[in-house]
């Protein structure tokens, strides 16, 4: 990916990562830009997950695909959990309207050490961007020390 | 100008502004991103600005370099007025510091339909950046509705 010129940044937004960057990773279609890594979130610490975002600046804020893993084969609950912690949902879904029409949502969840459902609250939080309200194999994530 | 992938924008800080943008203008040096047009602002209504900024996005904020006049020729204070109304300082001036060192400052503006000292205050702002303190030719811009 070539340099970004001073002042320009990647500052998507809601929309912006579901209708073209979640939807075209989903299908298959190229991304010509590289400003999101594809990595599974759940093997690393969040502290280590900044350095391998491909799109560097001095924002603190990278972007990830992932792909998304169930608890159980037959269940529909994700598999959170890392080697050091788990990721705990927060709060409600935020719902990303375009055009007026439902096209995604928003989670957020923040990392907590330890075992669930025990665990001490860090400050690194994620944001799950999916794509409608269907059960696909990738998520979107952006990732940001609180 | 190319247009800029999805997510993608025009975001400058204070200190890319100052130490970027507006020193290569002041010095004559080539900028390559056309994200600054070069405007007397002070020509145009503040509703009329928006139009005239060669980088086109959906932000709601636009930016310029603007020849500097002053009011009088044997004294300092800068001529502000237009033809419809006038920008009037607001607030104190904003220091810009760069590796612990004053680089620039930021004045804030706020547009006033009529004739000064009296006049409708309105919610167009402008923020103008200064390089250094010194009295230079060109001025950098950045125009928000409030």
């Amino acid at each position: 990916m070539a340099k970004l010129p001073p002042g320009f940044r990647f500052h998507p937004t809601d929309v912006e990562l579901i209708m073209y960057y979640l939807k075209r990773k989903i299908m298959g279609k190229k991304i010509l830009f590289e400003a999101i890594s594809e990595l599974n979130i759940y093997k690393f610490s969040p502290s280590d997950l900044p350095d391998k975002c491909c799109y560097k600046s001095k924002d603190l804020e990278w972007y990830f695909f992932c792909p998304s893993e169930r608890k159980y084969a037959s269940g529909f609950r994700m598999n959170r959990t890392t080697e050091t912690g788990f990721w705990k949902i927060t709060g409600r879904d935020r719902r990303v309207l375009y055009d007026e029409k439902f096209v995604g949502s928003v989670k957020t969840l923040v990392f907590h050490q330890g075992k669930a459902p025990r665990g001490l609250r860090t400050d690194w939080v994620i944001h799950e961007y999916r794509f409608e309200d269907k059960d696909m194999a990738v998520a979107g994530f952006s990732l940001v020390p609180f």
